[in-house]
């Protein structure tokens, strides 16, 4: 029997403990050990849930018994949450999150506090929710040198692209609908300015590459400015627009960026619609791999909690196996924009003196070679028209 | 150091050598330590090949080699693949294998030597090639219950009907072009039969579900009567064709069968294309997850074998892990085809009374509701046209 404690007991916590219940059959078989859940730290109290009687106000009752051996953390923000989880791997006990804002400002510590007390820190749903990601990084491709992320790694943008692409509504229409649908919040700036997505990259390039960069340090565009207008254009020129977590190695150096893109149909994020999310992985040996599934909601993110509580169960009495580690990006590390090389598609009003005129939208696009950013400038400055640019994937 | 032999130096045996030279220093860095390739078992020589000089031609030296720990058997077919495996297990001897036609057939057995002697039998390059599966299945996909399987697990079927669809070309012409192009063999009955592909579906079945039906008692047809009208239905009525490796628990026991379907293009698996393989697991609390990637090649396939070689090496020291089983079906086990319920397409020449009709191929295209094939039968009896009945995804 192993005894373990949630922290929080919103959305995905008790998901949580709604997966462990109505899985329980499973999971002990596949364990041979039963798990239990021994407390549940909230503010509230929850006197109609079947876990009433476990739901305890004081952190500290969890740190002091020693019988509680791993922490499910799923308080979201950064506080308590990583000061409670850093007073739990310092107390011996192993802590599964789902929280990217956490793993994304604090990862490094967190695991380095996590292997200097051989216990362990997961976070397989801080990213795309119930898709298997972070393990398959860990133990499927190790065999191969990582070369390129690609994500859509946030649904509530998503959701909106699709409606914009699909629909042809606005981006504020999109929005509205989003939320009244309970895919967006009242305040959907984490959400459209890309800063969700950001951490979610962060984490992604971290494991991939062995150093965390900032979130606040990458490049980080969201989808506010993206016009019908821009998909009028994307659509004639056989792409879609897709907000895109991007990270990869140039030279030694690990550039990360969030975006909104220009997505070819060839490219099978193209076709990733809705709330769902996927990852592309470029790597030296397999090409590319991609996952795909549901990026959010209640027992998808919950099942993948519980996978990271089932694999340290697993393990637990087999020695300390090899955990995850990272170590921060320092300046030199970090690639920034001006050296990334990419296609772009610089869309501008009126006839331009090159590209494809769409006269529909009295618009021409310009779609370039893989250039850098110093030389889209170039470009544009020899333009006389208002313009928008687009990164290509 | 661990020192490990290839059985067979085809195809995906020299890919492992590679991808083990290639990546030597990132995969000695995550596992601390070396792996050399000491033997390889081949009935030619190659002297013109930098492994050339570790060829050899007699099973038992590696055998009675007690210094190889693992035995990577790449030689494909039955025999003598499954007896050298055996004879490694029963050794004390870890083995990893691509061999999806010895896991298949002798999966069952070979798994409870492995087990009964304490090593491991991996076979994650067995399906899907480079994209892992079969590891996720086991360790990701752990806190759900997997209720269906829904596979495109053969490149070059998917080859040939992506060719079909996208430029209207016979399957004569398709099939001679992935001949021409080597992705498909003089001889493709195993890809066009679905042969491969119930191989394939028999395996992911064995592990989701725990027991293994025989590739040969599964409902399987290839698709070597799909036609170009067949193609331009579907793409009216919204859908594609594609062969579909199907699994899925009927009351208590399991339905397995491979067979060309209708997809429509919300599924995500109508958008895999050319040589791509695509599984979409289906699971209680996560809803679907897809795993997209090359399905073949030298490199991919090798890096999934390497992948399944590093597993071992890293929990080699570490006491016995949880290790995959299943047990054979016995007929009670196994749902059959009349069990099976789902929307099917009725194509009739002519106009027939219900149903749509397509006036440009002068046939009639009748979708179902979810129906049992008797109550289907029914529906074709009271038809006075020729017809051809595809399943729906």
């Amino acid at each position: 029997m192993k005894k373990i404690a949630i922290l929080g007991f919103g959305v995905v916590g008790s998901g949580v403990a709604e997966v462990l219940t109505q899985n329980k059959a499973l999971i002990e078989k596949k364990l041979n050990e039963e798990i239990e859940i021994k407390y549940i730290l909230d503010l509230r109290d929850f006197p109609d849930s079947p876990f009433g009687d476990r739901v305890i106000h004081d952190f500290n009752t969890i740190l002091n018994d020693s019988e509680i051996s791993i922490v499910a953390e799923m308080m979201g923000g950064s506080h308590p949450a990583y000061d409670f989880s850093k007073a739990a791997l310092l107390a011996g006990k192993n802590v599964v999150t789902s929280n990217k804002e956490v793993v994304a400002k604090f990862g490094t510590e967190l695991l380095q506090i996590a292997n200097d007390n051989n216990v362990r820190y997961l976070f397989e749903a801080s990213v795309g929710g119930g898709i298997p990601i972070i393990r398959p990084i860990g133990n499927d491709l190790v065999s191969n040198e990582i070369t390129s992320i690609d994500g859509i790694l946030n649904g509530t943008t998503n959701y909106i692209l699709t409606q914009m692409n699909e629909h042809g509504t606005s981006f504020a229409d999109a929005l509205k609908d989003a939320q009244a649908k309970g895919y967006a919040e009242a305040n959907p700036s984490a959400d459209v300015d890309g800063v969700d997505a950001a951490r979610k990259i962060v984490i992604l390039s971290s494991l991939c590459f062995g150093k965390c960069i900032s979130p606040e340090n990458i490049s980080c565009k969201g989808i506010t400015e993206v016009t019908t207008d821009d998909f009028a254009v994307a659509k004639a020129l056989g792409y879609t627009i897709k907000l895109i977590g991007h990270a990869e190695k140039i030279d030694d150096k690990i550039f990360a960026c969030v975006s909104p893109r220009f997505v070819p149909y060839a490219n099978p994020l193209s076709h990733i619609s809705d709330v769902y999310n996927g990852i592309l992985i470029g790597a030296n040996m397999l090409d590319k791999v991609l996952f795909y599934g549901k990026g959010a909601g209640k027992l998808p993110t919950a099942s993948a909690v519980v996978a990271d509580i089932m694999d340290i169960v697993e393990k637990m009495d087999h020695g300390n196996h090899a955990t995850i580690s990272w170590v921060d990006a320092s300046a030199n590390d970090i690639a920034s924009i001006s050296e990334y090389v990419c296609k772009r598609c610089i869309i501008t009003n009126g006839r331009a003196p090159m590209g494809q005129y769409i006269p529909d939208l009295d618009k021409t696009a310009i779609v370039t070679e893989s250039i850098s950013e110093e030389k889209c400038n170039e470009l544009l400055a020899s333009l006389e028209s208002d313009y928008t640019v687009y990164q290509i994937l």
